[in-house]
């Protein structure tokens, strides 16, 4: 990221008054960026390069001071483990801008940037021995069961009566919001940036089209520059005080980031009861709230994009349904998921004295799934890099036709099962269990149509992979 | 059962040319009933009355030996265990003619009859010890995978080249059922008939409407005064050689058994794909092929009839996903359906070198199931005679408003929970381990809303049963 930091304007109010755009430009390639106020006189324009060389800038502004400033940089090689942000690829899956597989295997801690630094540092304590390279978190604080606490930072400027100034925001916040941002970036976790939700008390979800245009256009403009930023519309669009916003509200917030972000971070919407239509351009992948794994294949197939299931109930033991999943039933998702060719999100909400819940504050985490995700993550990493398309087969199975088969057997335990794999080629079995975590090579190598003895255990899987 | 037997004629083809009925009367009490003929000049009316005192028949007959015929005999108390034919009781549950309770929890064997003594006895000792109270067994031999032998006894009289002649009957054929239905019946297991199935090599499923008519009402005529059975018009009736059969072809073989069977056994058709429509009248109950358990509460609010899942997979190790669900799954779907105010069948495909598959076999079970049901089935007949119907909780649960509830958590773990139970009422709480088989009293007493700990691990169950 390259930063261009200007001093402007401090009368009126810098945030609605003056504009700040800034062309960047490498050889032919020209991008035009928005610049924010960052108070105190400050002004930034953040500019994440694509190109290795020489770049040039210029400003262009309605304020005098910020206007036709001009400045060069080079853009160097990228460090070691920087990949470039998250892409689609291959259709249905994802892959770093530099072609490294990305796998994603998220988790979900809706308001942890909201709990203040002692603990916000323990989840990335947590976070840095987890198997999650995702995030699902939110950008406005949350007002929910488990979660009164107020926030450490407001986004927005408010009075001692808590009223809100929707066209003043709060730089501080955004600061922090963007430390966390950066040191997801550390553990090589993409932010998935939940732009709106319901859970709030505060007026973030009801503060009217112009306000959500304008927040848009201000987080867009301050973090787009960070490579592991995902935006997330919202987290149930459709439930609650979100309801406020119309389908058209929604087609024209997508619009406005698909507009604003110049480097086209992938860009989802989170469902209640109802799904947003995932057809239209703007939407790159499917953030799918959903435990009906077999909607996977009619969902990948009509969409042709990747679908995540970041949303299907969370290990735990609270009194909700949602929230007390058993862990096999949670690593059974994974694995469900996965063998259907889409991907699937964690979460935790086991019951804390100080309502400390993974799901929502971060922390630590407590139950049994994380390390056999860690397990799965393994597996897919050692994958091929084109992702897992469904096969369509007659027990949940997918991969690459004459390279790479993983199969699940779910709740069933056959002793034995006659494949039918792509003919001419020599492959190497391995049994899994994705409970116990171990893989245990099948000898002997095997082609075309035959039949392996299995466990006859539930919840078991078969990975076969070409013989080199 | 009260039996006439007759001599008569032996010329022709006694089966389609002779008629015999008898009205059997008790005071004011007449009933009608079909004769059938038995072979060797012998024919014979059976009747099952249903009121103790002084009963006297008279015969009437296209063939004089046989009409006009009469006699009386007394009716006395039934022995002890008898308590009648099961029947539709409280709208969507069953109990004995008598009032007694019953609780069908069924398992399958649909070809054990054609297996020969030996295995048979094997097969009625397993019953002796295990959980059944109904079982689903086919009248026809059945010709599918792990099914290749020949019955011993073929049910109509056949040439050495195997061609049928379906206007005789093979009596030693039906007194070979007649055996094993009573053998079912000192074992208090109802014999849930199924009179077509489309696992077929011999021609009984495309016989034609004429034979399918005769071969209907000479069943009904042997076996209808046996009082544990059931009719079920057919298995997947829906499927394979049984499509050459219309709806209306079923709806007229349905009506034939609800006019011919003079004591309306109960009556009931189980799909393959397709449900027949069940709010027809002459269908007594729901006998469902799913493993969908979110089906039951709108199917029973639907039908207001009963709700048999007669087939949700079996427990077992063979290569098809039908054949091969774990104990735990099916033990989850029998406490699933329970808690929807439906019944659960179970049934058991492990892999056999002789293909000897207790699911249509029958033999020996292997499978840790049984156990389980003999559990719940201990449960249930501690529970209200009134069944147990859906309370539409948030957690399945299902009983009597006031006096009981049965509540199981699936795969959810709540570490805690807060119930809402019909006020003014005490209780008393057992937290209950399906698998485990374990039922523990939770001290004290609870009334209106309050909230319990609970295990904190899946597949648990709790009951509360009103304080007298």
């Amino acid at each position: 990221m390259y930063e261009v930091a200007l001093q402007g304007p401090r009368a009126g109010n810098p945030f609605v008054d003056v504009q700040l755009r800034a062309q960047f430009q490498c050889r032919d390639r020209v991008v035009g960026v928005d610049g924010f106020y960052d108070g105190d006189g400050v002004y930034r324009v953040r500019f994440m390069p694509d190109e290795i060389g020489e770049w040039s800038y210029r400003t262009s502004s309605n304020a005098a001071e910020l206007d036709g400033r001009q400045g060069r940089f080079t853009c160097t090689a990228p460090a070691a483990g920087n990949h470039g942000p998250v892409r689609v690829r291959y259709v249905t899956h994802f892959a770093y801008e530099d072609g490294s597989p990305y796998v994603p295997l998220g988790t979900t801690c809706y308001a942890w940037i909201h709990q203040g630094d002692k603990l916000e540092e323990q989840t990335l304590a947590t976070l840095r021995t987890a198997p999650f390279n995702k995030m699902r978190m939110c950008v406005f604080p949350k007002s929910y069961v488990y979660n009164q606490n107020e926030p450490v930072y407001y986004p927005f400027e408010r009075d001692a009566a808590g009223h809100n100034d929707f066209t003043r925001f709060n730089p501080a916040f955004f600061r922090h919001l963007e430390q966390r941002v950066r040191d997801l970036e550390t553990l090589g976790i993409e932010a998935d940036l939940i732009l709106f939700h319901p859970y709030d008390r505060w007026g973030y979800a009801t503060m009217g089209a112009e306000a959500d245009d304008r927040y848009l256009r201000y987080i867009v403009a301050r973090l787009s520059a960070y490579r592991n930023v995902w935006w997330s519309m919202a987290n149930e669009y459709d439930l609650g005080l979100l309801k406020s916003k119309t389908m058209a509200d929604w087609d024209r917030l997508f619009r406005l980031v698909q507009e604003k972000d110049p480097y086209h971070h992938l860009r989802s919407i989170h469902n209640g009861m109802v799904l947003y239509d995932h057809s239209k351009p703007w939407v790159t992948h499917v953030s799918f709230q959903s435990s009906d794994f077999e909607k996977a294949l009619p969902m990948v197939a009509t969409y042709r994009k990747p679908l995540v299931y970041d949303e299907c109930k969370y290990e735990g033991n609270i009194p909700r349904r949602w929230g007390n999943i058993s862990a096999q039933e949670m690593v059974r998702r994974f694995w469900l998921g996965t063998v259907s060719g889409a991907y699937v999100g964690h979460g935790e909400t086991y019951l804390d004295p100080n309502d400390v819940l993974w799901w929502s504050k971060g922390g630590v985490l407590h139950g049994e799934s994380p390390r056999r995700i860690a397990f799965l993550r393994k597996i897919l990493e050692d994958a091929p890099a084109e992702g897992l398309n469904s096969l369509s087969t007659y027990y949940l199975g997918a991969g690459q036709e004459g390279r790479y088969y993983l199969f699940y057997f779910d709740i069933n335990q056959p002793a034995e099962y006659e494949f039918d794999l792509a003919k001419g080629v020599r492959y190497r079995a391995d049994m899994i269990d994705p409970w116990e975590m171990t893989i245990t090579p099948v000898a002997g190598t095997f082609e075309g149509k035959f039949t392996l003895k299995l466990p006859a255990k539930p919840y078991m899987a078969v990975r076969f992979r070409k013989v080199d």
